[in-house]
């Protein structure tokens, strides 16, 4: 996505959220999770030991949280920058708030 | 998987560790969240916003929270139940310490 | 607090829910938590960093899940043994949803 | 505290971390919080239901996690924004791979 944003020098410039480097490995990442969800799903279906489902579960939340926090940081160097840069104060308000309540989330699925 | 368990008084047990309606019902939902991963790969590709995709991700790992504990109530109803009811201290104390360990791996990864 | 349980034998046991070792070290870790709190406190007066005092708050909360970590293992070893002990299977599946609760509770605010 | 920063125009700005509102809000809570960990103190000591503790442990939590998003927000406010805005690359940097850490912080011990 191209977003366009003025500087407080007034000059223009084109931002792109998100590399197609990042992209490509939140990608991957993603391709991954989705076997590792499959694994779990032959785990149940083979009677696996509870506690061996449970780790390999936790195992994908893990590699979600990393996922996520490819997306936010990304987030904070673009979109939340962009922001910040643009000195209009509810811009920044309202991104920051959007931060806030993905945190919030965050935890309400912790 | 069956498992069988001498109780105090004697008699033998045979105990299902998952019944076959619990089993449908946790691939069913592992399959939805493959489907969920999948829709999140596709808002990557898409340039679709970070928040966005956050809220998606976020909703999947409440998904995978909803699995893991049909399979942590089974767990217990089942594994430690049957542990517990065995008098075996040392059992018990080994299958509650692999509870608290689950635990433990739920909130690392929150 | 003292319970009265009848085990499937027809012997009367006494049980302790948790033993004074248990409760004096849960009482210790309190005391050092309101401590650390108190600490966090100072650190807002005296402007510290924001990330310092969220990495000292981040300690806090790692202390009280400690405690938290305490409380349960005892719970399953007292409370919700002795429901399964029963062979009550009303009283096994409160005990066990309200331990399901309670790990709802831990992620609610993880 | 007090932090100078250049920004691009080359105008010098004095930037206070916490305003004595937010600082007043965040100690009222502190002091609460440390109010309701002597409460937890006292349902130990009274041998009160370990759920009902856990209840309690929890609320506590809540209201720490409830500190900790006034400081995160404030920080992002202030810091980040600042070093945003001071077009320093590095500085930036710096700052989001900090708040990336205490997020990560925020999770294992969620």
């Amino acid at each position: 996505m191209f977003q366009k944003l003025v500087y407080p020098t007034g000059v223009w410039y084109i931002v792109l959220m998100m590399t197609d480097a990042i992209k490509k490995k939140v990608a991957a990442r993603l391709r991954r999770i989705e076997g590792q969800i499959a694994g779990v799903r032959r785990m149940i279906d083979e009677d696996r030991y509870c506690v061996d489902v449970l780790t390999q579960t936790s195992a994908v939340v893990a590699a979600l949280r990393g996922v996520e926090d490819l997306v936010m940081q990304n987030h904070l160097n673009t979109c939340v920058a962009d922001a910040i840069r643009s000195n209009d104060q509810a811009e920044q308000n309202e991104k920051i708030s959007e931060v806030m309540s993905v945190i919030g989330k965050f935890r309400k699925h912790g």
